[in-house]
């Protein structure tokens, strides 16, 4: 399995660890939430939501935040891990861009809309209910920050589903730009404000600075779920939208080569991201440098999550019983000491060779 | 000619009538910038640009603007038109969703994107330009906002694309939810900061009451559209999605009904615009004020300008002369004193219900 062999390098990423300690309460109350939501009608559908360990992901996003923000936030990456597999990576949606579309920006005018609402749709119907606990968790600030990403998201969907729809693999440029939002890494991070209860100014916020920091650090979680996932979405098809395939295809790379180049590429982004990050943070207000140390949190916590979550290692991707113990970080051989060099120097990319931008200052 | 018909009826429209008074400078300046700009490679581009009087319809929109940014506001409407004639309304890319995700999102990214940047797409050169011009012109918060805006609108325009591909009209409900996106009122009403040096604060502005306000504003303009382009987009394809179709393909209703009927909708929209507006204005900040008095004139400018716009009205829609004279408004026979009822109540409609609620306010 040349797959599984991509995948056996270890992370830089020189990051604390962090998990919230009610982790597992927050799984309860939110496993709880979802058998009762019609996205699981069956025990094999709560399975399937339990085995992609949401509350666990969460929990290391926002190891700081309150219990009682941290359950709903985590609700959303179920169903975003739901929605996914049900109408994204997998499922008649994922090669029709026309009905995607109409599927997915009624789902999203769900979410927006505040109040009473029945969807027919049970996808709509759970996205809405959430919505519901984030207005009641959080400001219309923090909400349509996250509307706002959320869209995003879809965008990035939206394009990916195009392109294997018409067996494009776009070149590296664009299949970053691309990735920025296809990902979900947009509304994850921008839950760090409803879970963690803060209020980042929106001057802070929309800088420069902060919009490539937010974007670096999706970018690296996104490279290290290329991933992740390799093995398992080669399984399904070779010629699926990844790092490794771009390099391969666009690039005259091997496999490895094109493994070596994508991490590579990745250690660089994560590398601008620490020193950006250590020259914002002395300026940074209280919310906002909470915000930048869930943003490394998050990068640490997406590996750790992903290093065991039944949904990449299980044969089946379920989870049947609560997890018994989270241990607070994977053991030290998943980890390089050094950041790796590559040949294709991020800064030549058009899309995002801003980020080095010497005028990034807050 | 039955789509004449349809645009005869005068418009409800109790907002008072302005321009501003150097609309024609801010022509010259935007139509010199456009004729250097890759977009306008030929006299007769430049002639289709100068048609859409994108100058004057942005004038109307904010008539107390600075003269300096009003012009860069403008640009970006006439950009919008050129792009919606070459690839969102006509053209290969008007019935291929896969072809246009992978085009719209990368222009997305050029708007996006600070600084120097080389685009081989023409568009997207022109619009990264554009957004260079509105970053040196106002502040990362409204630049921001005019960027999630304009993703906003391109989902609308991917979302009735796919309706195209596929020979689907949607359901009223759906439409709606379309429209305020598809029509380009959000990135439109999102320039109003830019072009006026406004800061609105977010608590403001992302309160449910000034969004639903800007969702209204834009839902009124967007039914408006609908009948001054009835006759040029039924010439060119009896199935366009329409407020008008929408009501003759789901509702049994005859083209004069069909036309009532949209009146009626948009007529209580406007109506429960101008109660809210009331209702928030005693509380809102100077931004906001103002921001929400222009909410106002962009209706009523965007009715004004459509009656005499060489886009609509000319037989080639282009202008091969400035305009000698742009009057302050329309004569009196345009307009009713009165809103229309109809058989839709709007707040039966359960994506925009919520415009209706007790609990909107400031």
């Amino acid at each position: 399995m040349t797959g599984t062999a991509v995948d056996t390098a270890p992370f830089y990423c020189p990051i604390e660890s962090a998990v919230h300690p009610e982790a597992e309460e927050a799984e309860r109350r939110a496993l709880a939430w979802l058998s009762h939501s019609g996205l699981c009608r069956t025990p094999a559908d709560l399975a399937r939501c339990a085995g992609s360990r949401s509350a666990e992901f969460y929990a290391r996003f926002a190891p700081n935040a309150d219990l009682d923000r941290l359950w709903p936030a985590s609700l959303w990456v179920y169903w975003g891990f739901a929605f996914d597999d049900a109408r994204c990576d997998e499922g008649p949606l994922a090669t029709d861009p026309a009905a995607f579309a109409t599927m997915a920006y009624s789902v999203q005018r769900a979410l927006e809309t505040p109040g009473p609402l029945h969807c027919a749709d049970p996808y709509a119907a759970a996205l809405h209910e959430i919505g519901e606990l984030f207005r009641a968790a959080a400001g219309p600030v923090q909400n349509r920050r996250f509307e706002q990403a959320h869209r995003g998201w879809l965008t990035g969907v939206q394009w990916q589903i195009g392109n294997r729809a018409t067996g494009r693999m776009p070149d590296l440029d664009a299949y970053l730009t691309m990735r920025l939002h296809s990902a979900g890494g947009e509304p994850t991070y921008a839950m760090l404000e409803i879970a963690n209860g803060l209020d980042v100014p929106d001057r802070e916020m929309d800088s420069p600075a902060v919009r490539a920091l937010t974007e670096m650090a999706i970018l690296v979680a996104s490279l290290d779920n290329d991933r992740h996932s390799y093995t398992k979405e080669t399984e399904h098809c070779p010629t699926e939208q990844n790092a490794v395939n771009v390099f391969q295809v666009h690039h005259g790379c091997s496999l490895r080569q094109a493994r070596d180049e994508t991490i590579a590429l990745r250690d660089a982004v994560l590398e601008r991201f620490l020193v950006l990050r250590d020259r914002v943070t002395p300026r940074a207000g209280a919310s906002l440098r909470h915000y930048l140390t869930d943003l490394g949190h998050g990068i640490r916590g997406n590996i750790e999550w992903a290093l065991r979550v039944p949904r990449y290692h299980a044969p089946d991707g379920t989870a049947r019983t609560a997890p018994a113990h989270i241990p607070a970080q994977a053991s030290a051989d998943h980890w390089a000491d050094a950041p790796r060099s590559g040949s294709h120097d991020p800064r030549r990319l058009p899309s995002v060779a801003w980020w080095w931008s010497d005028d990034l200052v807050l």
